[in-house]
């Protein structure tokens, strides 16, 4: 368990399953966009590739900072993806730690997105493959942030004993989110970044996020684009 | 609060008191050999350095993965410390985490060193000083650790209201710190890396390191030397 991109070059990724956490709200984004009919997602890395994709005609999201980048019109708000406009289309998505995170996990044999919104369906496929398993936090610029942790805390402890986790992240991970299951909303009100949420005006979104195992469809990275497969179980 | 030295780049130190973080053991041994009347500590990075050192005739202590480099008499065991020979003596040390974290915080106003042996000293001297603060865990290898986590979230809550953390991470340690307290060794065992310590055969030093206010000392840094100042209360 990686608790930010900033740590990546401790880890050895090659032969490795990769799960990307950005729980606020670009994991969860990009499930809700696979599970409404969205064909693919293009992660880029920088807002110039975005607008170059948005002059090709391409549908286009990009935020940085919490909000819709001036110019676009999307950000990385899960409601938006639901639009039946978008069935069947490609999305580009830039955002401030998600869409870097899969990059900088490119040397990886699998990448996969996980949420609160597809938890059980990632448990269920990770425990299906015999891989070992490194799960990325996205954090927030690079610091550790309560949310994505939280959740890696929660996928661990789903997949039980299927997992022999060999570091202090996972300990730590679990404990959290024993202290937060119950009430997972209360418990990031302790956040620091709550604040910064608060002023994002975003709490359907954060509510939205929290949710757990509306969807069973898995994001899966195929060196281009984000396409969903389904659960082993689903 | 800075988990990892790998993060480091995140944090803008300049103007900032830096507090080193390093448990098991390099932190624990600085306090007790400053609190046993060695005159200074001087860090280095590498073991060649020591080597130089060594060789001019100076005390020299070098741990690598846990334990003593051969061909030195000292690795980071606090115990070894207390020898009266080295009383009013200098000792280089170089050690896996703690003496590269120092380095690497060297853009700091002030650098101490911190503990459980001297932390109700060091949460009295932080309180005592107007700066802002950064909690730097050195870790294990780069990667996120229990142990030194567990002390910075101690550290934070011993500071009270003096204090208006800023991170998620402080949040994390605090709460981990509170399922910890009653029983710090009961704790950590669940650390992965207990293996690891149980391999050395440091039960020992363990159950030292996690002894609470043995000492006033404070190692500050002065840019070559780790040397001992007391509590504003002591």
């Amino acid at each position: 368990m990686c608790f930010s991109p900033g740590l990546l070059p401790c880890y050895d990724l090659e032969d490795k399953a990769v799960v990307i956490i950005d729980i606020f709200r670009a994991s969860s984004a990009i499930c809700t966009a696979l599970s409404h009919g969205v064909r693919e997602i293009i992660p880029v890395m920088h807002v110039s590739e975005a607008l170059e994709y948005k002059e090709r005609g391409f549908y286009v999201a990009a935020e940085r900072h919490g909000e819709v980048v001036d110019g676009f019109d999307l950000g990385n708000s899960p409601y938006a993806f639901m639009d039946p406009k978008f069935k069947d289309q490609a999305i580009v998505l830039t955002t401030t730690n998600c869409t870097k995170a899969i990059h900088h996990a490119s040397d990886a044999r699998h990448i996969i997105i996980a949420s609160f919104l597809n938890l059980t369906a990632v448990a269920d496929y990770l425990k299906s493959m015999d891989e070992d398993i490194v799960l990325l936090c996205a954090g927030w610029k690079n610091r550790f942030n309560l949310e994505d942790s939280i959740f890696a805390g929660a996928l661990t402890q789903m997949m039980g004993s299927h997992v022999n986790p060999e570091c202090d992240s996972a300990v730590a991970a679990m404990q959290l989110y024993d202290l937060a299951k119950n009430d997972l909303r209360k418990f990031l009100k302790q956040s620091s970044h709550n604040q910064r949420m608060e002023y994002l005006q975003i709490e359907d979104d954060i509510q939205f996020c929290l949710k757990q195992d509306l969807y069973t469809t898995i994001p899966r990275f195929n060196g281009v684009s984000l396409q969903p497969i389904e659960s082993v179980t689903a």
